[in-house]
C-alpha cells in the first residue's frame, strides 16, 4: 500500500477512531475524497467506519470505488497471503 | 438479505468451504454470475474467498460489483447494527 495524504489506514483501533479521522479529514483538508485502506480482520472495521460516517455524519457520502486485492506478508516461517480492501469515498 | 439461487451466504465456516461452493456453482449451473453475501466478521472471509478463487482457480473471474450496507439485528437487549457486503462475481 502506498502512502498518500488522502489515505487513512484502518487497523486494530475501535471504529470510532477512524470515523473521527474521516470526518476531520473532510472538514479540514477541503478535499472531496478520502481512501480507506485495510487488510485482514480490519476490513470489517473499514466497512463499519464507512457505514457509520454515511449514516450518522455525512449523509451525502458516496462510496465511489471499492477494490479488493491480496498482499504477501513476509513472516519468519515464510510468506502468507492477506486480503486487502481500498474504499474510495467522495462527498 | 433476499434468497436467490445464485447467492452464496458466507458465514463462519473456513474460507475453503465457500471457495468450493463458488467453483461448483460456476461449473454446474452454467451461470456466469454468483453473488456472495456476508455480514460482520464474515466480510473478511468473503473477500478471502473471492481472492482465492480468482488467484488459484478461475483466473478470468471479475468482481463486477461490490456493495456495502448496514443491517439491523434484533437482540434481546435491543437492536444492533451490523455491516454487510455483497460481491457480484462474473466469469
Amino acid at each position: 500500500m502506498s502512502k498518500d495524504a488522502n489515505t487513512i489506514y484502518v487497523g486494530t483501533k475501535p471504529a470510532m477512531s477512524y470515523v473521527l479521522a474521516v470526518i476531520t479529514h473532510f472538514n479540514e483538508a477541503k478535499v472531496k475524497d478520502v481512501t480507506l485502506k485495510a487488510r485482514g480482520r480490519a476490513i470489517t472495521t473499514a466497512i463499519d467506519v464507512v457505514e457509520i460516517v454515511r449514516r450518522k455524519f455525512i449523509k451525502e457520502l458516496k462510496t465511489a470505488k471499492i477494490e479488493i486485492g491480496t498482499e504477501e506478508l513476509q513472516r519468519e516461517d515464510g510468506t502468507r497471503n492477506v486480503s486487502t480492501i481500498e474504499i474510495n469515498l467522495k462527498r
